[in-house]
């Protein structure tokens, strides 16, 4: 009888093909993940599909590279084995979820048959509960597609394909072993999956912009303030259009950081509250509109919800809804809104104050001591930096000090301050260095992570030898093990450690001593 | 009003000073675990109490030395924080949960307050929902207590130590940042958690011993099979103290590898289905009746599913009920049922066939080449292991390996069969052979991990040195890199490395070459 159903379809695919196509048509190249009794099979199809296979060194540190891979080229695979592997990677993909990273995650699983006969399995916790797991997915997946009937299979990984890429978050494939090699229509696959976002309501879109220009032609000194979420729902072309029309002075938040240019006379630095230099807080704080896109107002990101700004003064666009002032707009996304502010903005009533000179990158070295200090270290960093660096900070010192170092022009800033995961930048250094490389660019991927840190994901530098990826990373050693999750940037100085004659200045390798910053 | 209440509480004590002083009397020593933000304080409570704080690398490596912790000291607790650590653990503590392997989780969560107001903090999904990753949690805990109130927070602690203890799995405590150091009333203290086990009802007790006597006495050719659940539920005690009574022929299976002495003529060999050897197979599915001990009847454990019993000839003793043939026997369990069975047997009426010998532990070597085979590998490693060693096998190879190798007496074998997640044996080695030094024995810990196993886990090696750890760590290198997680056993041979002169037959070190079994 399944042969019957095969006949009829149209140019037949198995599962497996199927997913790793659909995979390959919206731009993934490589796939992370390791394999497992329960993915066997599907993975021999993943070079078959012209993807090439990671095969990371553990589930974790997959999850965080395929992270990585996402944000420096869109959007990834992860394939992981039921239970032990995907129970590994959960805590990586959670990381995705609140971030706003979106990764595909195929889960292989038994077969329906021994699902249906309940069968004492490994990798279960032996009660005979096949969807545990699964559930405990849901709560960090924007889609949950259980594949367990042929005829529905493609539909539903169209669908949760295009849920991972429109909201920007994970989704979770069950695939059981009996399903992977079904053949299912494989004439979809000339159609690519649609991953336009929907258009927002004509008419509450143009309410909502005519809201925001009358804000913004009202407002004496208006400044802009790009956050997180405007790098991943992708509106910084958007950003950057409506800069180069209005000329109004930007500033990017802690994880905003690389969202805009930073070498252009309109940018003003990076405003976290009472963490920013001060001539930064004084100008956004002084503002009387601040127009916020795709802001994520944490802890860390707003240095301990530091903000002295007005929410009076503030207007918010975000990818599913808008706030001005405190009216709300839910189902207005930014894309349009900023589309239609930039083409309809008046620039005669428009009062710009420009941007403050962001502050000399290299301030002088007053420091007469071998010891390397914060305060000396991060600015500096800045001149190392070349056109076009992936920059990755791993959470604690490394995500605060950042904010001090300047970018040059499309640099990629990769940091996770709001689910701050230690051990995250070394799997994350590895997907977005495979990125670089699948795009075929010519681009630096720069780690700065910590000694304790590092002990967490440290293996995954293998994988970047394996692949002959091209990352330098930056390793230091901090003085407060014991806080290393803490806000390091509170803490006095660290030490630091890198490699030979990486800087100019000369100061030998083997002086690391510690200095207070006061 | 606080202090009103603190005043009238008998000795008060803090929230954690009564955990850890709890975890202490209940013979922990040493706590696993990563800090972070949300148990910073908390741990500061760890040395106070007498407990040492381990320190792992990385949150899953701390979840499967908690686990290797608690089989070899009987209970074991593991601190991680919220959302990153604890789901970083989570993997480890599904295998504690799966395998019966009885850990308490603490997490340390958010403030009350920061909840109620629903900040949005880092570790979170930024959605305000602070219950997510402890409900995914629930899944894989026979207890939650959320300690919240500190009224109930005493009796929240001392229950969920029961349960973990009673039910032999893990538990999880939500100790959120400002109920740390909330007072709490510390007299409960000098009465002791109550860990005996319920007794059965004495009627339905009777009525199953009466049973399982009239099938003993009526037996031809009686054997007893003991697995996982007689280890971790406590009851090998009384299985040796019947058979010194009966002298009947014991066998174990993979999982329960360890639970008998397999020096005692009475002890007949590993029974796994058709992985069993030939003797071994024909001596337990000849015998008209098996008394099964703790069985876990999984894939792996039964080599497929291949027993050629009949559930007819079976009698099933669990810790939670009793099934004789098809009769069940719900709430019934089996240590009270063995000791009376020991007590009341008549031994005139027992017909006892005694076990056949065990084949000769290192067979002759007839392979003239320099290869390692594992056909000559595993029977000769029990050469080496002596009294006491503590034998910790990775899942894959040696998981299978093991069978073949006859332990000497009071071998404790440490496996993880059902759950099966590779680079267990790593961390699970590390808090083994923590216990063991805890409890000051002079034993070994020996693990057996293979190449693609250990890059998942390396760095708890790390730990092992730092505590000064005895661990003899025997690696070796399977041709099936892709096959990982696979049935090893059925594959062709592999390799294997070990450190020079371990072995008295002098094959040199560099001599790794391959060989087919057939």
């Amino acid at each position: 009888m399944s042969d019957i159903r095969t006949q009829s379809l149209q140019k037949p695919v198995t599962v497996a093909e199927y997913l790793f196509r659909r995979l390959h048509q919206i731009g993934i190249r490589s796939v992370h993940g390791l394999p497992g009794d329960f993915n066997l099979v599907a993975l021999d199809y993943v070079p078959k599909a012209g993807l090439k296979w990671v095969g990371s060194v553990n589930e974790l540190n997959a999850a965080y590279a395929a992270d990585g891979y996402a944000r420096a080229k869109g959007i990834s695979a992860l394939v992981t084995t039921f239970g032990v592997g995907e129970l590994s990677a959960i805590n990586g993909v959670a990381g995705a979820y609140s971030e706003h990273v979106p990764i595909v995650h195929i889960v292989g699983c038994p077969s329906t048959i021994s699902q249906r006969n309940g069968m004492l399995l490994h990798h279960t916790l032996g009660n005979g509960d096949f969807h545990v797991f699964a559930n405990m997915s849901e709560n960090i997946s924007c889609d949950v597609a259980k594949l367990v009937k042929p005829s529905e299979i493609a539909y539903q990984i169209d669908h949760a394909i295009r849920e991972c890429w429109i909201r920007s978050r994970p989704v979770y494939i069950w695939l059981p072993t009996d399903m992977v090699e079904k053949k299912i229509e494989g004439a979809r696959l000339d159609t690519e999956i649609d991953l336009s976002e929907p258009e927002n309501d004509p008419d509450r879109e143009d309410y909502v912009v005519d809201v925001v220009l009358r804000y913004l032609h009202g407002a004496k000194n208006p400044v802009v303030l790009v956050d997180a979420c405007a790098i991943r729902h992708r509106v910084t072309e958007e950003v950057k259009r409506f800069i180069e029309k209005t000329k109004l002075p930007v500033f990017v938040t802690p994880m905003g950081k690389g969202a805009f240019d930073e070498t252009s006379e309109h940018y003003g630095g990076v405003y976290a509250g009472t963490g920013s230099l001060p001539e930064v807080a004084k100008r956004v704080e002084g503002s009387d509109l601040v127009l916020s896109i795709g802001a994520i107002k944490s802890d860390f990101n707003t240095a301990g919800f530091s903000y002295h700004t007005s929410q009076l003064n503030t207007i918010d666009l975000h990818s599913d809804h808008c706030t001005v002032r405190y009216s709300e707009y839910p189902g207005v996304a930014m894309r349009g809104v900023l589309r239609k502010v930039t083409e309809r903005i008046d620039m005669s009533k428009l009062s710009i104050t420009p941007s403050p000179p962001v502050e000399n990158a290299v301030a002088e070295n007053r420091d007469d001591s071998q010891a390397i200090t914060q305060a000396w270290f991060w600015p500096r960093v800045g001149e190392y930096f070349q056109e076009g660096d992936v920059v990755v900070t791993e959470t604690g010192t490394a995500n605060f000090g950042i904010w001090e170092s300047r970018f040059p022009k499309d640099v990629m800033g990769v940091t996770q301050v709001l689910w701050g995961s230690i051990g995250w930048s070394v799997g994350a250094a590895q997907g977005a260095a495979l990125a670089v490389k699948d795009l075929e660019q010519d681009r630096r991927t720069i780690l700065f992570v910590g000694d304790g840190s590092f002990q967490l994901t440290c293996q995954e530098v293998s994988t970047m030898l394996k692949h002959n990826l091209r990352v330098t990373m930056l390793h230091y050693r901090t003085l407060h093990p014991w806080y290393g999750r803490g806000l390091q940037r509170y803490h006095p100085l660290e030490l630091y450690r890198y490699p030979r004659g990486l800087w100019r200045q000369g100061r030998p390798v083997s002086e690391v001593r510690h200095q207070d910053k006061g």
